[in-house]
């Protein structure tokens, strides 16, 4: 299938920018598109392509300065990564299979509800008095545990296990091996040196529109809930610790960990490889940088935050460029002792 | 059914301070508990709570001071966490369901030998030659290979991987995902760049009453054992390299890694994505702080390190506190020496 | 099974040093070592053992000096940790057992091509238009989406998930828990501060030899490729984000992440735990140090970092060195301003 540039356009709520009947029939990336695809740009690292790239048409952003001539006709929209995300979303839509029915061998509880419109995969487990809502979507391996509740829509990828008693809102989207609902890491010290299990009798509350990436682990709350609320995006082989919040539409990139009990706000970036300790806060639009350590609560609204033990942004960066001198500095301070033990000499 | 808390304070050995008739049905959260529920008080960062809960019994420490008058019974003990575990072992003991049986489909391999009153949940996959004791309980989607052992009453969550030839204790507990007895990562560079698979030939020995996290990593070893000690209590997403040893009682926080042959002493605390080097030791009781990265052995008992590379935790504290200052530092060096400048031109 | 000297040292092109007709029946670690096992040594650190293991044959690098007398025979080779692996395979081939066959329940949809003389383990998914190549093992509870294809000799461990239209090349191994082509992290901000997803219609792409760890994380490109090139060798719980790509023979130790569009080189060194920004390139034979954040790229074949930030290891290593000294730093500027201010007051 061909699609013009005017098609698009039009699907995007974009303005053409050449002409309008050029057609692609498929995506590529900019640096690599041939003739005949679409691409896109909205980094700016990546603009050179612009003029060499073979792709027919280009997604732009609206204001987007053009230096050179160039032969592709190019789409202008206020946004141009979420015009191409639309894009990619429509295309899917054409192309995905839709997959519902119930694979044999599978494991289903003659307690659980299912909805309509579903899907559930071999070899998964569906444990007692689960309930599937309608259109939801469990792949291969997929464990839940009694009790557990699946909002409507929602898609377990393949080996997905959710414990007893936790739920899932409607919309959401769990990538394969994620764990959701093992126990919290709670264990008292003992005089002798041994550990005492606290049980974990809590659970975990997934709301809607939550993604969640592959082999994460959320763990279920002492008493009470573990809660990433509606909107939070979650990539891969991240750890949420049993009693954390997690705001709406915070997003957490890869290997990121939050420790127990800590509540984070809405609208929270956190980089990957981060690490926020047990039981602090963290103020609605705070960033907090890749690999940082934060050892304390942030009260302060779209604060920003870098290193280890992490701090101020603005200030951290400095203190870090200053750090590579070090060597130099102490050389310096060595000098001036030298200087001054001399000046101190002849005064005498 | 409802708890009074003269019973409460009984079953934990402890002094009722307020009323002892006073009753609970269930748990809460000190900063969340409504009436007719009981919570308990050991962080003092929540002491506030102790005034404003709504909870009807608090459990808090035998020595807790009162400054405002407050509502709650009080049941005091000599640690409130440990009596709060107990607890909740004796609530779970009498609300979990005793789950036995062999649940189809399932795998069994016709040598495998079968202990009493076990569990074997359905897509369980259990090899040649496994061994599981009495009362052990093997959820759906586990996979033992062949020459396997499971102690006495030990748990294996859903999904949990266990290799050919590996040896778990007696009450052990697995949670989902987790693998153990993976290759090593062992690999002879060659000449021409490329890497000569070592193959790893050894297992991993997990002893008793070991506990271990969500999507875990534990590598067996090139040859001989890796091994986690009796009692030691490992969280998730952690890396265990080939040939690593882990004390008794020690704690691994999430995300931390441990790279080859480093042997961890007992009763050593790891916090959550610090990372050990290969090679080295770690003395008895030593702790090592969130995120550090300890490059070289801990021969002195309870030592404490923090940072990266980790140093001592003292030292390395008021290191990062006076890096944060360093632009200032430098600005207060460029002054003395254009004053030092100054006074040496003077001088001639 | 006895094995004599000369013969092992006939096996690994090797030279005895000692009794040739010394016979060992097992392999031990040399400080573990009993008699009639063999054991090597490559590691400096281990040195001391030589002279005190009890193993009857030692396998060492051609020039390895000898100071003490020593009772077990030697056979010199001209790397000692490359003839190990070759004799630790040569035993394996020996020992494992040839594990062929379909192993039922499994799930092997219609449309699939099975090549010849394979292994499918029990709970295996083998989804629609699936291609596996001759001597493939596919272990139990391995999901393998639509259209995915599986090269020759390849062995998928226990667990592993992999998503539709993912390609792995051949004689790969992919140890349990891994999940290949999870969707990248790809999320438009809207206005309201939500989230519009953006669908990743690309794939993963495994290149021959390619050896992957336990609970590893390999993300589908947005659209083209995530591609790991051939000879590459990746620990556990490392996280591969969207558009990557690792060269040639670079290996990755546990842990490690790579934000999505980052470009590798060839026999690249990345540490446990290091980080990598998005949109970077990692030049050829460059080491990036454990726990290191690389945020720039490394244009310079062979540069070596380390830190977080990270930069040119040499130089941070003397930061860091000079970095723990900074309260006594301070402490000399102090002093120095103090003498100065005297010597100003003095002038005047």
């Amino acid at each position: 299938m061909q699609f013009p540039a005017a098609q698009i356009a039009h699907l995007i709520n974009g303005k053409v920018d050449g002409d309008p009947t050029v057609a692609v029939a498929s995506f590529g990336k900019i640096e690599e598109a041939t003739d005949g695809q679409l691409a896109f740009l909205a980094n700016p690292k990546y603009e050179d392509h612009l003029y060499t790239t073979a792709a027919s048409i280009i997604i732009v952003n609206e204001n987007q300065e053009i230096r050179q001539p160039l032969k592709a006709t190019l789409i202008r929209v206020p946004d141009a990564y979420s015009a191409f995300a639309t894009l990619l979303s429509k295309y899917q839509e054409i192309v995905a299979q839709q997959t519902v029915g119930i694979q044999e061998p599978s494991y289903i509880s003659k307690t659980a509800q299912l909805g309509k419109n579903i899907f559930i995969g071999a070899f998964a487990y569906i444990g007692e008095n689960v309930s599937l809502a309608d259109g939801v979507k469990i792949f291969p391996h997929v464990f839940l545990g009694e009790n557990v509740k699946i909002g409507e829509n929602s898609v377990l990828n393949p080996g997905v296990k959710i414990y007893h008693h936790c739920v899932i809102g409607a919309n959401v989207t769990v990538h394969a091996g994620t764990v959701i609902g093992s126990d919290g890491f709670g264990f008292a010290p003992q005089a002798d040196g041994s550990f005492k299990k606290v049980p974990q009798i809590g659970n975990v509350v997934i709301e809607d529109y939550v993604e969640i990436g592959a082999n994460t682990s959320i763990d279920r709350a002492t008493i009470g809930s573990t809660i990433i609320k509606s909107g939070a995006k979650l990539d891969n082989l991240i750890q949420i610790a049993h009693n954390v919040e997690v705001g709406h539409n915070t997003a957490i990139a890869a290997q990121a960990g939050v420790s127990g009990s800590t509540k984070i706000g809405n609208n929270v970036m956190i980089g990957g490889q981060a690490g926020l300790a047990g039981h602090i806060q963290v103020a609605n639009g705070s960033k907090i940088n890749a690999q940082a350590g934060l050892g304390k609560s942030l009260k302060i609204p779209n604060s920003s935050v870098t290193g280890s033990p992490a701090y101020n942004y603005n200030q951290a960066i400095r203190s870090q460029a200053t750090a590579r001198n070090l060597p130099e500095m102490e050389k310096r301070i060595k000098e001036l002792e030298d200087l001054v033990k001399h000046l101190m000499a002849e005064k005498v």
